[in-house]
């Protein structure tokens, strides 16, 4: 199925209501995307008054979920779809659960970063940790762009990403338990970034969420809990 | 709307087709009671066995998601469910979605379990770790109960003992920080038991979710996102 295999249908009013939802979930996923941004730029660079901005838009990301929620429902109810249009709809309700969460997780590292002590050992683990930031805020965009292009592969190649990140996660969960050994002061700070990295380790396995199901709306055939040599095969059919 | 508000319609396969949706997610979230109330009892007993155990059963939760998803998808294509059906239907996909984080998380913390070391600190937070496991528990199984009853109240009552659960949470989390600064050898032990407890407190979260649905379902209108009073005027109608 490619892109044009939504959207045709004898009601316009029906096409151009799919299309706004499709719209309206690219647009979640833009704010969403800068939410994440500016978290991990604020925790990097401690800047407070940009934590504080992104803590004060997640109403926004809220909104979107509320709105798309519903306008899915009115879809359901109205058009009664099928096929292809059911699994949009489908993909629509569960990809924007995982980008409110997602919302969430920049929400929570940047109100950890406010109270986060910047002291030598923190301070040199930032790299690492903004490297990871900026790998998984990637993933979340090309998630988000498999599922505007309803590309397959190009989730597949995303959800593929995520091994990368475990292991960028692990590195830093290392560096910072040896932090934490030499110099027990540092314990609640360090403990404080701990959970920051974790949560930028949840928003990649929410990426491979969407990736999922983006598979599946191209496919028609639920991904989740396959193994990886049959996640390839329905997707790439060899 | 009370429990006989779903389930009358003229077609006798449509009835039993919405019960055995709803009869399926009992059967799910029995299992991932069950799942959690052994992880935790593999926690508290340093029980491997039973850990051992809960991973190998995550596969069931995973199936139970994808098939009650699949039933749900014919279900809107074939009958083309309208109001309240089609709020059960909402209020299903999206409670078997944290019905299966929470069995993740019960397999996350069974798979810590079995590499943790059982120092004397870690030996004495136990008894508040196998509180907060019961607590948040019982509020997974009082929210299936509320959805299977149809009781919007009694998810609302739910929801707010999540209040009550983040403070044990808070209170095992200064403990296990002070062990950590009293003896900095403990540290990885500690910080793995750290997961488990931020583990339960999600699982919390999870549970409130669930809550939410169920005032939707039974209400009509989304209580997510909205202030305390908004969801109890929603609920109580005060």
């Amino acid at each position: 199925m490619d892109i044009e295999g939504i959207g045709h249908h004898i009601s316009r009013q029906y096409n151009e209501e799919l299309e706004a939802i499709r719209s309206k979930v690219m647009a979640m996923g833009g704010l969403v995307e800068q939410q994440l941004a500016n978290a991990i730029l604020a925790l990097e660079e401690s800047n407070g008054a940009l934590a504080e901005s992104v803590i004060d838009t997640d109403y926004k990301v809220n909104s979107f979920e509320v709105e798309i929620d519903e306008e899915c429902v009115q879809i359901l109810a109205r058009r009664q779809p099928a096929a292809s249009d059911l699994r949009l709809i489908m993909t629509v309700i569960k990809t924007i659960t995982d980008l409110e969460r997602i919302g969430d997780e920049a929400e929570r590292i940047s109100k950890m970063s406010i109270k986060l002590k910047m002291s030598e050992n923190v301070k040199s683990t930032m790299p690492a940790i903004g490297h990871m930031g900026n790998h998984v805020r990637l993933m979340v965009h090309d998630a988000l762009d498999a599922f505007a292009r309803m590309d397959a592969e190009a989730a597949l190649k995303v959800w593929h990403e995520d091994r990368k990140v475990d292991k960028e996660y692990e590195g830093i969960m290392r560096q910072l338990m040896t932090y934490m050994m030499e110099d027990p002061r540092s314990i609640p700070d360090v403990v404080d970034l701990l959970w920051s990295v974790r949560a930028l380790e949840r928003i990649g396995d929410r990426a491979t969420n969407i990736c999922e199901y983006v598979m599946y709306l191209v496919k028609g055939k639920d991904v989740r809990h396959i193994s990886v040599e049959q996640m390839e095969k329905q997707v790439l059919g060899k």
